[in-house]
């Protein structure tokens, strides 16, 4: 059988302030609540800081993936590109929280869903290699929000990662979304 | 679409250690190394106790379920009894880590060995209502154990308790678990 994805959890804190390499150049509200206005990014991995100074700090874990087939999880890790690379100087820090009607679903009521009436997995393969993509689960740690999902692409491919966000925005899939943010970032 | 469940994450600690209504029978290392002595067990629901004064805690969240199907939830709901009934005065603790070849796999692949090959919601089926279940997710915690299971069931029940966890170590979905212990309970 495929073994890919990471094996280990790997906790990270997402921290709005004044300090970090990403600058924040825009912060909107798409459903419910926003965040709170801050000027800088920074991302930690590894136990998280404490919070002190930062205007808001965000958490999730990088752990197991949840609905992929072992067919997609070859095709994405075979297109995915790492975090980091030189010009990939944007990035879009994307929080998500779903309704209660969501999570009272069955495994295969939100497989279905997600990707046999959203296609979620064959858009994102689509903007692959070009968006490199990290999806942090915050749910079982009680954090406002369930995920954070966040993105990294070269300024020439700005206009394919809109192209994904708004067909995800679009899906059936988006209608058990009920507190998502865009907090877009430049390095 | 079937709408059962919880919808809300709920933390709960398991404090071994001098206090609470459970007095621990037996504690047995079945996998990897055991958890150290305690005489008594204390169930915490909401946010954690600091674990001053513990033998040791364990913590895990309620949460949404990972592979049943909504026609397995249907059925599970209707059998399902509450914990804390009158006449179930023993319970187990059983935690459960497993391994990264298992965490690796993907969904379907841990679905099918789950189910398809180890019927494990069958075998956990056919002990209600006799033995109330409650799981506890620790993964996304950074928690040393995966699962923690609960189990309450009458002295009466005992017998088919007892099938119900060699069935289980039995299957093929055991050869994933790396570490597991059992706690035997009475109050």
């Amino acid at each position: 059988m495929t073994e890919t994805g990471p094996v280990t959890v790997l906790p990270v804190s997402f921290v709005g302030g004044a300090h970090g390499p990403w600058r924040v150049t825009a912060s909107t509200a798409v459903v419910g609540e926003g965040l709170a206005g801050a000027e800088r990014l920074a991302v930690h991995e590894g136990p998280g800081p404490d919070g002190a100074g930062a205007v808001w700090t965000l958490r999730g874990v990088v752990s197991h993936a949840r609905y992929v087939t072992a067919a997609e999880s070859r095709a994405l890790a075979a297109r995915s590109p790492a975090l980091g690379r030189d010009g990939a100087t944007r990035a879009a820090l994307i929080p998500v929280r779903k309704s209660p009607r969501w999570w009272a679903l069955a495994q295969d009521e939100r497989r279905e869903i997600l990707e046999e009436r959203s296609r979620h997995v064959t858009l994102g393969m689509r903007s692959l290699p070009a968006v490199a993509r990290r999806l942090h689960h915050g749910r079982d740690l009680g954090e406002p929000f369930d995920f954070l999902t966040w993105f990294e692409y070269a300024p020439a491919d700005a206009a394919g990662f809109e192209d994904l966000v708004s067909a995800l925005r679009a899906t059936p899939e988006w209608d058990y979304v009920d507190r998502e943010v865009d907090v877009r970032l430049e390095r």
